[in-house]
C-alpha cells in the first residue's frame, strides 16, 4: 500500500473519502456529493457519514468519522455551517488531513456570525495542520484518479487530458466543464476554492506546478488577498508550466460586483494585469479564449517566433486567418526561396502560392498537398503553421492523406488547425492529430487567435514585455 | 400549378432541375451534385443529363436539355468549361432562365482563354435574360424548398430557418454550415457566388430582401465590383430586414490575398466600412460573431437603449458578461426604485442585488427568481437582459421553472441567454426559448458581445453614427 497522501495531495489522491452529511434524499447535496463519487467510478473506499441511516446507496453509513474502522485521507462535508467546527476537530482525531467544505453560509453571508464561524474554522485547520477547500465551493474533481468530490455528477462526464482549473467561482468552472465537453478537451483537476478559508490560488499553483497530471494551469479570478504569494509562487512555476489567468474587474460594475461577492480585495485590473505579466502568467479574456490556449500549451510545442504560414484548403477561411494573424502581430512572412520554388512547382500559376496558402487548385492532388505541407514545415524561416481545411465531399480524402504526414513529422513546431466537417467524419482525424499535439478549432480566427497567445506567452517566458 | 418561377427565384423555388454533367461515379463532381438533390429530398423533378446513360441513380437520364420532353426551371451545369457556352444556348432554347454554374476554369485560371470564355457566358446570359449563379462555385442552398443544388450533399444536415447567406468563399459557406449544425441555428438560403458573372452581391440582396423565408441576410466579402449598386440595393433593404457582413482584409496581407483571389478590386477596408455604415449594413469581425448576430437578429426584438441588466444563477459568469457589456458601451444602469425594492424582498441582503443580480441564493426557491426575473422585464429602465445559468444537479428545475415564466412574456425587450448544461440536459428548455425569440449562446461573453451587436444595429437603423 502506498503512503498517505499529503496536504493538498490527500484532497486530490485520498485513498479513501468520507462523506459528512450523506444523504440518499435527492433535495440534499449529500445526495449529489455521493452520486458524484460513486458514479464517478472513484476507486477507493467511501464512507457515508450520517446518525440516521445505516445505508446510503448501498454503502454501509457509519453515525460519525470517529466510528469508522478505517484510514480516511479526505472527508468531504456538507453539514450545517454551526456543526462545522466539531467535525474539524473529529478530523483531526481521526487523523484526516485533506477536507473539502461544501457547505456555505460563512463570510459570504450577511450575518457576522458567518465570517467568525469561518475564521474559527481557519484557525482550527491551520492548528491541526489541515488542508480546507472551501467553504461554499461546489467541491474537487480529480479526472484522473477519478475522484469527483463535487454536488455535480455530471463532471464527472470531462474527459481526462493536461488542464487543470482553479477557480473563485462554481459557476464559472460547470461553464468550462460544459464547453470542454462539447470540444473534446481534457482536464486534469478542477477545483473550486469557494471562501479560501486556507486554501488559496497560491496553494494549488505550487501543487500543480509539481502535479505530472497537470500540464498547464489555468485560473479563473475575480480578486485575491495575498497577490504577492500568488506571484512568488507563479514565478518559480513559470520554468516549469504554463499559468494563464482569466480575471474578470475590467469594467467598473464587474469589479465592483466582485468585491461584494469574494469580499476580497478585487479592483485594480491593470496592477493585476503588471504583475501578472511579472510573474509569467498570461492573461486572457474570456472563458473560450482560455480553453482554447490552455487546450494548445497542454499538447502543442511553443513557436520559436512570431512567423507564420497560413495553409488553407480554400482561399477565404485562410484569409480570415491572415485577418486575425495581423491584428495580433503575427508575422505573414515570406517563405524562404526553396519552399517558394517547391511550392510554385506544386500549384499553378494563378493560386495564392505565397503566404497564405491557398491549396484548393491542388485538391485532387494529394502528392502536391503532402509536398506544400512538408516544404513549410521545413522552412526555418517559419515558426508556426495554421492549416484550414474545411470537408466537401470531394476532399474527404485529404485529411487522413494530411494526418499521414502529419503524424510522422519530426519538427517540433506548432500546427494550429481549424479542420471543419458535419459531426462523425473527421472526428478519427482529428482525435488522431491532437493526440500527436496539433490541436483543433472550430473557426480559423479562434486557430489564429491562440497561436498568438502561444507567442504571448513565449514572449513572457523570455521576458520580452517590450514587445507585448 | 403555380407559375414558373421568374430571375433568380428559378435558381431558389424550381420546379424542376437538370443536372448537366450529371455522373454516377463517385470521383465526379455531377455524382455529389446528384446525391445533393436526391439524398436532399428536393421535391421536384430531376433531369440528368448525360449522353453516355440512361440512368443515373435510379432517375432516367437524358442525352441533352433539349431532349427532356418536360419543362425546367434550373439548369445545374458541372460540364468542362468549353462546353458551358453551348449549354447556355440550349438552356435559352429550352426556357431555362436559372442557371447554377459549378464549373471552374475561367476567371480565376492562368490562362487568359477562362476570362474570355466566362465574358463570352455573362454575354450570353445577360442577352437571353438568364441569371447564372457562378462560375466557379460549390452551388446553391434553399433549406425550406428544400433544394441542395451544391456539390456537397451535407448541406442538407443544416437545420431550417431565418438566416441566409451569400459568400464568395465557398470554404466560408461550408464553415458556417459545420458551425450551424453544432449550434443548431436555421438558415434559409446558402449562396456561394463564384466568379459572379452575372449575379452579384447586390442581386442577391434585392431578392433576399423580399424573401419571406429570409430574416436576416448575412455576407461574407473579400472585395466586390460594384459596390455603390450594393449600398444603394441594401439602403433600400434596411427598414426591412438586417443586413449584417463580414469582410475579410482588414489586414494588408489577406487584402493582397483577396484581390489576388477574387480578382476584384478588395482593399480599401476603411471605404467599406464608411459605404456599409451609410446603408445601414452592420460589420462584424469573425465567422462565429456573425452567426451569433444573425441567429439574434432572425429571432429576437431589437434593444430600444443601452440599459442592460444581466442576471445570473452564478456570480461569476455574470461578472463576464459585465465586462463585455462595460467593454462595448453597454450600460449596466441602476433599476427602477420599484425593482431594486422588489429585488430586495426577494434576495438577501448580502447577495449582488444591484446590476448585476446574482440570483444564486435564492436557487431553492423558485417564486424568488421568477419575482426577479418579472420585475426587470417590466422595468421600463432596462432595454435588454443578459440571462445567464450554469448547470449544477440541484438546480435541474430551474430552466423549466424560468421558461415558463418567459415563455408567457408580454414584453417585447430582448433577452439573450447563456444557458449551459451537458448535452441532453436542458436541450429541449433552450429549444423552446429559442423558439419563441430568445438566442442562447455557448458563453455568457457571446451572448453580452451578440446584445452589443444588436445595439449597434439599432443605432445604424436610427442613423446614429457618432456613437458607433
Amino acid at each position: 500500500m502506498e503512503g498517505k497522501p499529503l496536504g493538498i495531495d490527500a484532497i486530490f489522491n485520498p485513498r479513501s473519502v468520507a462523506v459528512v452529511g450523506a444523504s440518499d434524499n435527492p433535495g440534499k447535496l449529500g445526495s449529489h456529493v455521493m452520486k458524484g463519487l460513486t458514479q464517478g467510478r472513484y476507486p477507493g473506499r467511501i464512507f457515508p457519514i450520517n446518525p440516521g441511516k445505516d445505508e446510503i446507496m448501498g454503502i454501509k453509513t457509519y453515525a460519525s468519522l470517529l466510528q469508522v474502522p478505517e484510514a480516511i485521507d479526505l472527508s468531504i462535508i456538507v453539514l450545517p455551517a454551526e456543526q462545522v467546527p466539531k467535525t474539524i476537530r473529529e478530523c483531526k482525531e481521526k487523523g484526516i488531513y485533506g477536507v473539502i467544505l461544501i457547505t456555505a453560509g460563512f463570510k459570504e453571508i450577511e450575518d457576522k456570525r458567518g465570517e467568525v464561524l469561518q475564521q474559527e474554522i481557519a484557525d482550527l485547520a491551520n492548528q491541526f495542520g489541515i488542508k480546507i477547500v472551501g467553504p461554499n465551493t461546489f467541491g474537487v474533481v480529480n479526472l484522473h484518479l477519478p475522484l469527483n468530490a463535487s454536488f455535480t455528477p455530471e463532471f464527472s462526464w470531462v474527459g481526462k487530458g493536461g488542464i487543470s482549473f482553479v477557480s473563485q467561482s462554481g459557476g464559472m468552472s460547470h461553464l468550462m466543464a460544459f464547453l470542454s465537453m462539447r470540444s473534446q478537451v481534457g482536464f486534469s483537476k478542477i477545483i473550486g476554492l469557494g471562501n479560501r478559508c486556507n486554501v488559496d490560488f497560491a496553494d494549488m499553483v505550487e501543487y500543480l506546478a509539481e502535479d505530472h497530471e497537470t500540464k498547464v494551469i489555468t485560473m479563473y479570478l475575480e480578486g485575491i488577498d495575498h497577490p504577492r504569494r500568488l506571484m512568488e509562487v507563479a514565478e518559480k512555476a513559470r520554468e516549469r508550466k504554463p499559468i494563464v489567468a482569466y480575471k474578470v474587474g475590467r469594467s467598473h460594475t464587474s469589479d465592483m460586483a466582485s468585491q461584494f461577492h469574494t469580499g476580497s480585495l478585487a479592483g485594480k485590473h491593470r496592477i493585476y494585469e503588471g504583475a501578472f505579466r511579472q510573474a509569467g502568467i498570461l492573461m486572457v479574456e474570456s472563458s473560450e479564449e482560455l480553453l482554447d490556449v490552455a487546450k494548445a500549451l497542454a499538447i502543442s510545442p511553443l513557436p520559436e517566433g512570431i512567423n507564420v504560414a497560413v495553409l488553407s484548403g480554400q482561399a477565404g477561411p485562410g484569409m480570415a486567418a491572415c485577418d486575425v494573424c495581423e491584428t495580433e502581430a503575427l508575422s505573414l512572412s515570406p517563405f524562404s526561396p526553396d519552399t517558394q520554388k517547391r511550392i510554385e512547382e506544386l500549384l499553378p500559376p494563378l493560386a495564392i502560392r505565397t503566404n497564405p496558402v491557398d491549396m484548393g487548385p491542388a485538391w485532387y492532388d494529394s502528392a502536391a498537398i503532402k509536398g506544400i505541407v512538408q516544404a513549410v514545415l521545413e522552412d526555418e524561416a517559419i515558426d508556426a503553421i495554421i492549416l484550414c481545411i474545411m470537408f466537401a465531399s470531394a476532399n474527404r480524402a485529404s485529411v487522413g492523406i494530411l494526418s499521414e504526414l502529419l503524424l510522422r513529422r519530426r519538427e517540433r513546431k506548432p500546427i494550429l488547425c481549424c479542420i471543419s466537417a458535419p459531426m462523425g467524419i473527421w472526428d478519427e482525424e482529428i482525435k488522431r492529430l491532437e493526440e500527436s499535439g496539433i490541436p483543433n478549432y472550430p473557426t480559423p480566427e479562434r486557430a489564429a487567435k491562440t497561436l498568438a497567445n502561444l507567442v504571448r506567452f513565449k514572449k513572457l517566458l523570455r521576458r520580452e514585455y517590450e514587445l507585448l
